[in-house]
């Protein structure tokens, strides 16, 4: 007889990342110096694991527009949009997005996520959607919740997008939905063949430009401007968390398709409304957006600045063409354990592991503000560089030539830059295929190399764990007997920190501490 | 080939109930004074159409609260709690949440919506979800993102449920999910029997206690603490957006339940956490809840009194024993009147047609704040009185007796009022049935009794014309003759009012105004 709440109870991850030190989430932040440095374990660290990318979130304008509108109209609306909790203030803001973004219509929407979920009531079940397999987990969800049929491309694949469109029903309604700029590796979805196809194949454009709106376009209007196809991308979604100082998302498009939203989006009209604080901090960010355009500039530059400082010492920044800048690193625990020194080093960034990236794909994702210092962005770069050879990321002299980047800026229509072989292959990684323990191998070693991969290989086992302990341990008593006699001769290392933690967790799953 | 934009651009109810004057949405608040009343249109109104049950959004102590946390964190923090956007008071809020609620751990989620959808990730292929039909669009929507099946039974029927949970297979983890207060009716679901089902079928228990949290119980801890059966009940979910004076949502239950979502939940994991402003209003709104019990025994008092004001005028409130007070009123168009004539004498509450409740069951909705005076509320009874004898909801005189109501005060353990005849069956409504024009009935009446009905069903009519006009246009046209030969009969208010605007939206559907 099983029980709802059996997969949370035997969920081990956790509990092991937590005993290993390697657990890197829900960080406490105890301050915040101007959001480009923020407290943490009493401690003064760089934030560049925001997407607070024009570093509005602590502007004092924004502030004070935010703490207004509190005290004017409290701290909440208690209610719908529909029924009670439509303020001025929430017409006000649609009605100045639809102008910025040149629309006939705008809808804000309490958060960026309940944004692309209020598309659900828009897809029939007639329709087709052709979605990037890399879009937004909200964007995922919006769809699962519609009634229409799915067809997932392969990312950024236009081949594959114009396979998908010929092959359906030429009758049905098709809409192709596609991030703007990809959120974890920093490239820019190729609109200009997707409207071709759209107009070809009779389809309608949606572009999510969470991390575009505010960053690409002369006037900050993302994807669509930065590519001149405003009139080809029907709809346009962006949210108020990272250019925009808030919480909240925008969908803008044609009148009575955003009026039909208003009123039929689940998400919409059985949700809370933005608080007045959230609102009018989105509605002063937007003004600055508007009147501050070197803020944008800035940013870019400080994209630049960071990708290419990265490649010079050797790593690979992939194909981001735009302030998301990932790292990349391969294996997933070393790829923990970069994010850890970076920790203890002062620097606070974010590890993106599978499945939010192809396996053995690991990487450390940075992402920079307008308001980053040179001198601190210098020093995220030294504490990089010092990381990355200790940990064997990078050579330990920087490489003669290295290929600089492609920013996306206005006018350039850059979309990604050329994926290096590193990038594109990933690292296979010691353990990278499930239940393939290599033992085999690793009896063919030295002692130092085997424990050295061994232990590597324990951390990565103890993280795994849950599900392969008891197979994991099969293996090992049906070891080569050549491994088995060694053993005496690994390094105490292996024995301290892995072997025993291993042990002990295969034994007795409880014992791992619970904070 | 169609559109998936088709369906937007054909859709008319909300020109025609824009043009007819009928349209009761997305009133446009312009200033609130202490959120009991606002300003619309420039005319202060008095609320009673909010779910700001103990008044605390306007409460200078939550606001100066909110105010604080902005200047010190700014007004965002631009990511989601797994990476970037975890500040020590989201933890503190958790912290004192998991405390007020005797539970071993809490999460807090951006809003009360993805709350519910948070439930997905512990809701696995092998589940089997027990759901009242009456609970909120959001656990619905929660349900469908995960991978279990899914039984509704009839709302708060516990022969159905048992049925349900008998015919499931013994093996298959279970959850009961149900509303604590249901937000519609405003009766309370019925946890003691549902406790007992879940012991016997071995089955989980969650409530959600939107409406019920910070109003049920001796501590306003929700439904399980007014049933004493808060060790019978697995996880609670709670709103900030109704007596926490903010947006946001809870979920608490055990540790590792509670912990396996934090890390698991697509809403939780790829959203912008709550504000600063938001946290720090939930945790001084929680602060004031737990220090001022005299706000909850008002609430109830003042439900008291409505209810039983309503009551002694002739009015149904149905089977609500809390400060969700639904008036009914059953035909539709006659419920929109009502509100628009509420509107007008300045009394804001809402319209709940079908889809939300059952088809001629529509009802004013109206709710409390504990912070109305009593002025305020017989403002509120005068009005209502005022239109419901001129609407024929009522009697022109006061019934001689009424059965006053039951109130869920801490101890009682009532659930609902006994449902009157009118509530369980709602007004048939002249056109309830869709294609039932009952012309022949028409045609047997009175020039005058006709005019009267024919207004009616026009202005029923137009509201539902999307899909119906064509039909109608041909029924009306095959109309018997007698009733063809009294239209020269028809009082001047019919052609003016009703049949001109039917045939000018008949013939042109997109004459109506587009505001």
């Amino acid at each position: 007889m099983s029980d709802v709440f059996d997969k949370c109870s035997n969920w081990k991850d956790y509990r092991i990342a937590k005993a290993t030190g390697l657990y890197p989430y829900f960080r406490v932040i105890e301050a915040s110096h101007g959001a480009t440095e923020v407290e943490i374990e009493g401690k003064r660290v760089i934030m560049v694991g925001s997407n607070n990318y024009l570093g509005l979130s602590s502007d004092p304008r924004v502030k004070e527009a935010a703490i207004k509108a509190t005290e004017k109209f409290g701290t909440t609306c208690s209610g719908s949009r529909l029924l009670n909790g439509t303020l001025a203030l929430h017409e006000e803001l649609e009605g100045r997005l639809a102008k910025f973004l040149n629309r006939e219509s705008a809808i804000v929407i309490s958060t960026g996520f309940q944004t692309n979920l209020a598309l659900a009531s828009i897809l029939g079940r007639h329709d087709i959607v052709f979605s990037d397999r890399a879009n937004h987990a909200s964007l995922v969800d919006g769809i699962r919740l519609s009634f229409a049929t799915e067809r997932k491309f392969r990312h950024n694949d236009m081949d594959h997008l114009e396979q998908l469109l010929s092959q359906a029903d030429p009758g049905a309604g098709k809409i192709i939905i596609t991030d703007g700029v990809f959120s974890m590796e920093g490239d820019v979805c190729n609109l200009p063949r997707i409207a071709e196809l759209a107009k070809q194949y009779n389809a309608r454009v949606m572009t999510d430009d969470a991390h575009a709106m505010g960053v690409l376009g002369d006037k900050g209007r993302g994807t669509s401007e930065y590519f001149g196809l405003e009139k080809e991308t029907d709809l346009v979604m962006g949210t108020f968390s990272k250019s925009f100082a808030s919480l909240g998302g925008v969908l803008a498009g044609p009148f009575d398709v955003i009026n039909y939203i208003r009123h039929k989006s689940r998400s919409v009209i059985f949700s809370a409304s933005m608080t007045p604080a959230s609102i009018a901090s989105a509605l002063k960010a937007l003004e600055i957006i508007e009147a501050e355009p070197q803020r944008r500039a800035r940013l870019l530059d400080i994209a630049e600045k960071m990708h290419n400082g990265f490649r010079a010492m050797g790593f690979d920044t992939g194909v981001s063409v735009t302030p998301v800048v990932p790292v990349h690193i391969g294996d997933q625990v070393k790829c923990f354990r970069f994010w850890r020194a970076l920790h203890e080093a002062g620097v606070f960034a974010n590890p993106v592991i599978p499945p939010a990236v192809e396996a053995g794909h690991a990487l450390i994702r940075t992402s920079f503000m307008a308001t980053h210092t040179d001198a601190q962005l210098d020093r995220v770069l030294d504490t990089f560089e010092t990381i990355g050879r200790k940990l064997g990321v990078i050579p330990e002299t920087r490489p003669t030539v290295y290929e600089p980047v492609q920013i996306a800026r206005p006018g350039t229509s850059v979309r990604s830059n050329k994926a290096s072989d590193k990038w594109a292959a990933g690292s296979a990684g010691l353990l990278a295929d499930k239940g393939g323990l290599t033992l085999d191998q690793l009896s063919r070693m030295s002692s130092r190399e085997m424990a050295g991969k061994l232990f590597d290989a324990v951390e990565q086992l103890t993280w795994r764990a849950a599900n392969l302990q008891a197979e994991d341990l099969r293996q090992l008593r049906a070891a080569p007997m050549k491994l088995w006699e060694k053993r005496g001769e690994l390094p105490g290392l292996l024995l301290e920190k892995g072997a025993n933690f291993f042990l002990r967790n295969g034994t007795d799953g409880n014992s791992a501490e619970r904070t």
